[in-house]
Order: C-alpha cells, then structure tokens, then sequence
C-alpha cells in the first residue's frame, strides 16, 4: 500500500452506491460492501465523504430546500442522509474499517450556500488515532439562507485546504470527466477548462449541487489554491478504488497546470 | 407557557427513557412519547440533552472505555447512543417538534474527560430559526485520553455558560435530591452541601459517569460560575416536564448561595 503519510481523501459519489432514480433512497449494499473490503487494507490517514444519491436530493426538491428555509424539510432530508450514512458506516466497520460518522450538520456552518465554519477538532484527533471520519453532502445552517444543502464535492476542498491533503479521489460513476467525443480527458487544468467546460454535462437523475461540471469546479478551485492534484475516476470497477489508494493516477487528473 | 426570551436546557435523564438494567439498549417509547407531548406547547428557545442509559453505559463498560482507548469500543459505544438518539428525535418531530441531533462526537473535544472545546456554531443557528438541537451523552475525542465519556451532566453546564442560558432543568428518575430520611432536598447550595453529601448516592443500574452525586456537583459548580439556578426533579411523574417548562420552581433547586 501507499507509504504516503499525508491524509488521503476519498470521495464516493451518491451515483456509486445508491439508485438516484429513487425517490426515497435506496442504497447499493453490494457496491458498499465492495467499496469497504477495497478500502480495508489501506493504512493511511484517510478521510471518506460520501454523497446522498437519493438520500437527500429528492427529500431536498420535495421542500424546495434550495429555495428557503423549511424546518420540516431540513429535518427530513438530513435525517434521509444519515441513513445512508448509517449503512455505509455500519458496513466499514464490518469489513474492518474504523469508520465513524461526522455530520456536517453538526459541525458546519454555511454562509449562502458555502461552508464558513467546520469544527476540525475532532476529525484531526480521528485522524491521530487511526479512526476514519465518514462525512457526506449535507444540510447545514446558513447565516444568510437559514439552511443550505452542502455537496460533498464542497466538503472535500475545504478539507483538503484545512487539513492539507495530499491526495484526494473522486469516485464516481464515470471514467473521467468526458470531451465530446465521450473519451476520458487525462488532465484538467485551469488552461483548458474553458474549451472543454462545454462537454461537461450535470449527472443522470436527481441532483441538486451541480453534477461533474459542479466536481471539475470545485478541484480546480482547489487546485489554484493549494496545489493539491485531484483525480475523477470511476469508483464502479471493481479494484479502482484499491487502485486509487495505491497511488496510481486513474481517471482525469485536475489540477491548476 | 413562560414567557422567557432566554434559552432554556432540558435534561432528560438515561433512566427516565430507557431501562438501565438492560445490557444491549432498551427505550420506553411511550415515556418519551409523553415527554414528547409536553414538550411540544413550548415557545421558547429549547435545548434538549438526554442521557445515554442502556445506549451506552453498559457498552462503554463492556470495552473498559473509562480505562484507555479502544476503537471499536468508541465505535460500538457511540452508535448505541446514536441509535437511543434516533428514537427520541423521532418521536419529537413526530409529536410536532423540530428535533434535529446534534452529536458530541461531531463537535467536542475533550482533555482528561472534561469538555475542552465544542462547536457552538450550529447550535446557536438551529436555536435562532427554532430548531431544537438534541445532544446526549456520547464518546468524544480526547487530546490525552483518546476518547473519553462526556455525560449528558457535563454537557448542561458547558452549553449553559457558553450560551448565557436562562433556566435548566434535569429530569431525572428521582423526585429531586433526598436527605438520609428520603425527603427531597428542597435547596442545594455550596453552604450546606457538604453537610448533606454523604446522603446523595450514585444511581441505580449502570452509569459510568456519577450518577446523582455526579449531577449536583456539576450544578453546583455552574451556579458558582454562572448564577443560573438549576432544578433536579422527577421525570417520569406525568406532567414534570411541562411544569418546568411553564416556569414553576420544582424538585431540589441547586445554585450558589
């Protein structure tokens, strides 16, 4: 395995282990199950986030969340992604992975819509003590909006930048990011996004914090700020994660040149 | 219902909603259904935290968790709390209130088992936009320990200093503090407490974290830094709840002088 010491992050997409076509969650146990025994033998500090899929995007459209606040709907929706935490969690820690849930709801605040507060304290002892922090996309607080849906893809830059990582894994269900012709793009950098951004579409089903155009965004901007290399890959094959954690660069890189 | 515009915190204790003498969690639903219904009239800013009884006690016991770190120990400890948390916070918004879990583990680091740091930023957000945050007893991350227990008890009197809190209640399973003839105790001040410390036992079942004694010690410290009068009464006497909450004086008063 990798003898980086840094803290690795992997992402694992709402689209890899949950049916987005579902209206009220309905989760790829296998897939998990997969993912957990791949990401089993890893021995570095390592950070996941998952998204919600259909635990959260659909509950989020059905109250308007990203309209205005609603206590109800703030409610339910957290409370549907939790679940899906649970499960992912619950199934980590059966295959051996000291995995333990961090909500952001708990620990974040937003400010329109973009985290402007997350308590570190606990992940960083986490970290220390070889126990591994499961965040996800999330409802969070919001100074201005009242609450605000949080996307993984926001989680994962933040605390990149905060903690600072040295490899961050996007796995979702595509190769890559893709260029018209539908072949996977190797490098993204801040030099050619504007030719490709055309080709880069929102996902399939229901999702509410902007698909693989919202991912390829987020790590530029990371990219530019703190020269961290993220990779797009399709956490669907079977061993791409193990690969991931190997140090292999799988998918699209993107990175700021 | 009381006119305070000030926060009110709401203890409702491990042996109130759950049976301590079970090894593996067992809730009385319909205790917290009713707790739920009186709690559901009022108006104020509400903080609730609850006690982790069988959820967790017996757990933390299990994996000597008061001895040393233990990471499946913490894991274990920390979900059976979580899942006592589900079902109160369930039946809160059930029976009409916005409940939403706040989870220690999420956002408190300790040091030596003693609240070092918590993230109030959330909280002070739900409580603005008239969500009820839900805390509990839980594990949390130690700088010296690695995880230690933080109890519901410890958690009053932190949220109540940092947050200038205006009234505290803890429901517990006794009808207030009792003197060696099984009289409550109608006032607990630094001036006669040593007087009557012999008389105030631990708790019946399991608690790793000082039962009754545990609980006036950290009222009393709190009257001493903060001047708030707190009330210890009797949960489980049908009506308790909302009598404290509609302002009357019930139970063992605990303050500084």
């Amino acid at each position: 395995m990798n003898s980086n010491n840094g803290i690795t992050i992997l992402k694992i997409g709402g689209s890899v282990i949950t049916d987005k076509r579902s209206e009220d969650g309905l989760a790829w146990e296998e897939e998990i199950v997969r993912i957990a025994r791949e990401i089993s033998g890893f021995e570095g500090k390592l950070i996941i986030v998952h998204g919600a899929g259909s635990y959260g995007h659909p509950q989020a459209k059905r109250y308007a969340l990203t309209e205005g606040f609603h206590a109800e709907g703030a409610v339910v929706t957290h409370n549907a992604v939790k679940a899906l935490n649970r499960i992912v969690v619950g199934i980590l820690n059966d295959e051996g992975v000291n995995a333990i849930s961090v909500h952001p709801m708990c620990c974040t605040v937003a400010k329109n819509g973009r985290i402007s507060d997350m308590y570190l304290g606990s992940i960083r002892l986490m970290l220390e003590k070889g126990l591994v922090p499961v965040l996800h996309g999330d409802v969070v607080m919001d100074e201005v909006k009242g609450v605000s849906i949080i996307s993984g893809d926001q989680v994962i830059p933040y605390l990149a930048t905060q903690l600072k990582a040295s490899r961050i894994g996007v796995g979702s269900a595509a190769d890559g990011v893709f260029d018209d012709k539908g072949v996977t793009i190797p490098v993204i950098t801040s030099m050619n996004f504007d030719e490709i951004k055309a080709y880069i579409g929102g996902s399939a089903g229901t999702d509410v914090t902007g698909g693989m155009l919202g991912k390829v965004l987020e790590m530029l901007e990371l990219g530019k700020t703190s020269s961290i290399t993220s990779y797009i890959f399709n956490a669907t094959v079977v061993g791409s994660v193990s690969s991931f954690l190997n140090g292999e660069n799988i998918g699209t890189a993107i990175k700021d040149s």
